[in-house]
């Protein structure tokens, strides 16, 4: 099966990657629908349930080596300061405490971007790393932390990006305290020109908070050096990423560290870099001769490993008296923490409608809080709650239902690069979410509802970047007794990964699920594949597995050949064995063909891919959402959410539902409850644990109705998936928000709609 | 880089596999000689040798996991008897005891070919095993055996193959305790017209004694099930052997079990199978939910696991008058223990020397001892010790130097298929070998040496099968930091393999061996590679690495090709970096291709490409003893060695040294101390532990000059390796049996020559 390298390019992060990718010289025979598949599409239950539910599985948490220690980092309590002195003496000399490394002992390894380093003597957040201490038990590296003296010299700080943007302002890294010192602008056309053509403009101005990961399982390493080599088993949703850090940070080889990462509990993109933790006890381990083991506790998970930056956006959309939009602008800041982040939030509003006359404007600021991480969809999810919300408002105004203003926008073709869509079925996708939720049957006029509890029914737009991500590989290995193996770096966050990849290997050879072991996230045993982040695992890594099964098809083939002397192209593969076409009692078995050749075990890897060219690759989704407001409480209560999806082809029936429930769920926790919120005064945090930063539950998810509109792109990879990960969370809080003003008539433009918020918003009505 | 399918075999086990090998194309680039290589060829210390010497080598007993618990096996007392009862209720109520499994409770699992199972209840040896006990410390497991009472019904044992061929021996498995029956025979020409022809004819009998392997380090597993998945940590020279044994023996798929070895102390032979006790503490360990660990003591090493058959040989030889060799006839046979295995010894006389008219005859002799095991050159030893001992008488007779002798019968070709050799630099060994010895300066004639301490000088050929074994791959990732991961399947039994596999990829690549991480004996991580035993390693796996880097090579050009825009015939690879042949400004590092690609990790992998057709492929040597006997203590002490060898290219000078000194010491102490020895009457082995059971040490070791004559066989495989671990211990004691004669003038015809044998010959010749 020949190869041949060409050029590609992949999302990721903001910016298209350049790259190129090893594909077959001859395409693979498109896939069917999934109707005519055998298990791809099905709802196939997770392989590695039994492991979670036995609790056999072992999480990073769960690594226990012999003689291992434990660390504990020493946080600063302050936002803003300078180190004068640490006396670590005292906490030395308490029984069990085996070291304690700080700036004065370590030497300099740089941190983000070099802003800042692993210890640093300048503090900027409450939560900011101070020291590590490594003790014979959790308990021994707690209370050292307490005998840690240390005197600080403290700094004016600024927790609000309102305040951090102001020219006297305390600053983080000496200018304006605007990441790379300027805003991000994009335009195209020429919105004054559009405005003054406007029949209705509509100006707002939205705002949503910083919302925090808060993954089940807490960030973790277990860390153990044999000679100069390390393994890390690392709670982390990038284990090839982390191994580069990691290694950089210690000046070693890369092939000298192994990351291992085999179960998770969510990382919801906190886990894509190495953590100064880890590091820290890399360094520990290394002088002590012995493992490590570090979790960071909740409270550090609420301070120091990311958070959703917030948004303060002001809208102004213009259109046509007919609902044609033609000029939108868009002007946002948002805090990013004390290191270099991103808080941009206007993609949405340049990607999903049609308009030719668009400039944004986002601003990342700087404050002394913890740094932000891309967190499900960044950007999107503050985006498109500002958006769709706006547009709702400029749809009433001109008199024209928001569903028909929707499609009257409906964008044909990218409205960034002009490329067309590989796929979009996001028409397809109104029309039966809307259907569902019964959009002309059960909606009523805005407020209209008598009583106190009125209801409501409001929808919303979705865009992300589709198709995968970076290069991806699989390989392969065809055992003597018909049992197979699929390998590669990649990493199951919970979304399922294990069982797609069994399902696609299972489609092409034949093999029952039950004989496949798949093995992932391990950086040595594995070929490698891109982070788990930007619902690329999917897209990426399905692909390549395909490609390495159908490598091995041919494999097999190539040696049927030789051992029955039979030319290729009469023969022919189906599950277990390849015959003769035309003879069938020509044939040999798989195992056969893998023991005539003596060869004990094949091996074939593939690889995902190119991405098409000239083409936009996009999931697509409609969210409808039935909400009761209370509006004596004001408390909001989401019924039914209806999730109209246009993301290629479904995989596992089963594992798609459970992604898009989560992040709907995920997206109900930031549209009416979740918030970090700092003290001003002092600036610290006061949500620090999940009492207080308050996480929806099971009494919080509502009716959820999944309609998947498409069918396999085969456009974009051999799988045809574009991936599903985001998409959920991106419409939620916005379709929510329009249906509660659907049920109550005003409208709350700050998220979380807490119960105060909606009283205020109906007060202001009367 | 376009790859085809060819047919292949390889020996193996006494037979030659029919097999495919995938092979490039274009056949790599010939190697020249080592002295115009950079690295391959030369000494390089061992990249696992701080690992061992720090302590920081996990070998399998160092494994400990979380709530781990041990296993002991209770074996039988009794060299042949039924089992009427098992009684464990006591040993049940030890405390700490937590599981106790025999025949009776224990599923029917089919052992050596079906001969016996895991527990049979009747026992055919002194070791045999009756149950396994599972406990929470070593010491309560080791207490439990004592606890299990067994109603034995003994019956009649035989422990000699002499007797037990007699037709009213007590029978092992119901015929006439020959495995298969009958003798293996050989033939060719015609025997009797060939004696008929001779001038001179020489017949004698020389015996050899039972060896037993005891490495270093002892068999032992850590078995660890996670739901229907099972790891082993398994002290094995085969770990895709061992995962399929097991794998079959429990009824898993292959795919469910893993099976692990890093760092080995030794096998030699004993360990290139599964043992039952393996599959006892996974027994055990699915039981209990909980990982076993069994070790097995040095008694159990001594009854239980593997050993060389004896040997009684006669051979009639027959020459013309000038030395030319007309006929050769051997019969021999050997017991191989209770269970079926192999006792032949007569390849040397088939192979080594031309003769046009041959006969072979082994018998491979049941008795109620533990099962022979291939053991370091099986055969060959005991054969070449025969062999070359009545060669010498032979030469003698013809008044014929025993080295012009070897030359004047020099095979050109195979004598056994007639195909030519790829490489055959016997002759030059033998020249050398015998200038280095003073083979014509310093060596005396027979016995004629003054003195009660008199010194002699002898010699002997050795022949093995050279060019490595099944089929092997190996997999290359290159990092983006220049950093390079290898991996195969194989293993490193203390040979060297680590060391050789980082040179040839370094070779290829020019990166720097402390950048290159290799990783081996994980059936998970790795792809296929063959058992290591046979000598075949080397000469498997260092083409398959090989391959591999040439591949990465090429995917390299490849890239650059494509990134700086250049046809690849344009293009040159150098160390570390893609530069235009003509223009060297146009250049681009690896590093930057990997990162321009951004494919974070680049892999291939390769194979070890096709045995020659029509070719026989050997290893060849000429060793030279120089030996010291005490006429009165009977006495021998080997002063010097000789080793001078034909094995193709040396990968690896040190490693290299490394396998002939230690086989030459093995060959000492199996010439001059080791015996395991039975009492007939108990049918009970007395040599249970290494105080009696003699091991050579460091104060046996003669002084070695090792010379190796050849340089790389490029039409073996890409490294023109023959292989190494072998050929030392073949021709050793034949040649000190050769120097002893020179020495004192008598023949000891029995191995081990220990003094009273030296004594008895030199009364029997006053």
């Amino acid at each position: 099966m020949a190869r041949k390298i060409v050029k590609s390019r992949f999302f990721l992060g903001g910016d298209f990657i350049e790259t190129l990718a090893e594909v077959p010289t001859e395409e693979h025979e498109k896939w069917p629908a999934n109707e005519n598949l055998k298990i791809v599409g099905k709802e196939v239950p997770r392989i590695d349930g039994y492991d979670k539910v036995s609790g056999s599985a072992v999480f990073t948490s769960d690594v226990i080596l012999p003689n291992m220690v434990f660390a504990k980092t020493l946080r600063s309590p302050l936002p803003h300061a300078k180190i004068k002195g640490i006396d670590t003496s005292n906490a030395e000399e308490l029984p069990g405490v085996l070291k304690i490394i700080t700036y004065q002992n370590t030497s300099d390894i740089p941190w983000y971007y070099g802003t800042t380093r692993l210890f640093d003597s300048t503090l900027r957040y409450q939560g900011d790393e101070v020291a590590c201490v490594a003790a014979t038990s959790l308990k021994t590296a707690e209370q050292a932390l307490k005998l840690i003296e240390v005197e600080y010299e403290e700094m004016p700080h600024v927790v609000n990006a309102a305040e951090a943007m102001k020219t006297d302002a305390p600053k983080l890294h000496g200018n304006n305290n605007l990441v790379r010192g300027e805003p991000s602008i994009y335009e195209r056309g020429d919105i004054n020109k559009g405005f003054a053509e406007a029949d209705a403009v509509v100006e707002d101005t939205y705002t949503t908070q910083i919302a925090v990961h808060n993954p089940t399982e807490v960030h973790c390493s277990v860390v153990n050096w044999k000679g100069d080599k390390l393994t890390v088993w690392d709670s982390t949703q990038a284990v090839f990423r982390v191994r580069d850090q990691v290694a950089n940070s210690l000046k070693i080889p890369a092939s000298n560290v192994r990351i291992i990462k085999k179960y998770m509990g969510g990382g919801f993109g906190s886990k894509l870099e190495a953590g100064k933790y880890t590091v820290m006890a890399a360094l520990l381990a290394k002088e002590l001769g012995r493992p490590v083991k570090i979790l960071l506790d909740r409270k550090e998970m609420n301070l120091a490993v990311g958070n959703r930056p917030d948004s303060v956006q002001t809208l102004k959309v213009g259109a046509k008296n007919d609902g044609t939009l033609i000029a939108m602008s868009h002007y946002s800041y948002g805090a990013v923490g004390a290191y270099p982040s991103g808080a941009g939030c206007s993609w949405p509003l340049r990607t999903i409608y049609k308009c030719p006359n668009v400039k944004t404007e986002d601003n990342s600021v700087y404050i002394n809080a913890g740094r932000a991480r891309p967190m499900r969809a960044p950007g999107h999810v503050q985006g498109t709650f500002a958006l769709d919300s706006i547009l709702d408002d400029l749809a009433e105004k001109l008199n024209i239902d928001p569903l028909e203003f929707r499609l009257k926008n409906y964008a044909e073709i990218d409205q960034v690069s002009n490329e067309p869509y590989t796929s979009k079925l996001l028409k397809e996708a109104y029309q039966k979410g809307a259907e569902i939720i019964g959009w002309n049957t059960k909606r009523k006029p805005a407020g209209s509802d008598s009583g106190i509890i009125k209801r409501g029914i409001g929808m919303a737009t979705q865009i992300w970047w589709g198709g995968g991500g970076p290069p991806a590989h699989a390989t392969i290995k065809l055992n003597r007794d018909g049992s197979l193996h699929v390998a590669s770096g990649t990493q199951d966050l919970g979304t399922g990964t294990y069982t797609i990849m069994a399902q696609v290997a299972s489609e092409v050879l034949g093999i029952p699920i039950d004989k496949i072991s798949v093995i992932i996230g391990d950086t040595d045993a594995c070929p490698y594949a891109g982070s788990s982040g930007g619902s690329t695992t999917a897209a990426s890594v399905t692909p390549a597995v395909r490609d390495a099964a159908e490598q091995m098809k041919d494999k097999l083939i190539t040696g049927a050949a030789a051992i029955l002397e039979v030319p290729q192209p009469q023969l022919i593969y189906s599950a277990g064995k390849v015959s003769h076409k035309q003879d069938s009692s020509k044939q040999i078995s798989i195992s056969d063909i893998v023991q005539k050749i003596n060869e004990n075990v094949l091996i074939t890897t593939g690889a995902r891919g190119a991405n098409p060219e000239n083409k936009a690759v996009n999931s697509f989704g409609a969210y409808f959402a039935e909400v009761e407001v209370d509006t004596e409480t004001g408390k909001i209560k989401v019924l039914k959410v209806v999730a109209a999806q246009d993301v290629g082809r479904v995989l596992n029936r089963q594992t798609l539902d459970n992604q898009i429930h989560g992040g709907i769920i995920q997206g109900i926790g930031f549209a009416l409850m979740e918030e970090r919120i700092i003290d001003e005064f002092t600036g610290k945090i006061l949500t620090t644990s999940i009492h207080n930063y308050k996480l929806p539950t099971i009494m919080d998810a509502p009716e959820i109705k999944v309609i998947v509109v498409s069918e396999g792109d085969h456009l974009i990879n051999n799988t045809g998936v574009k991936g599903i990960g985001e998409p959920p969370i991106i419409p939620t809080p916005a379709a929510i928000a329009n249906a509660v003003y659907n049920a109550i008539g005003v409208r709350v433009k700050s998220l979380p709609m807490t119960p105060d918020k909606v009283l205020e918003a109906l007060e202001k009505n009367v």
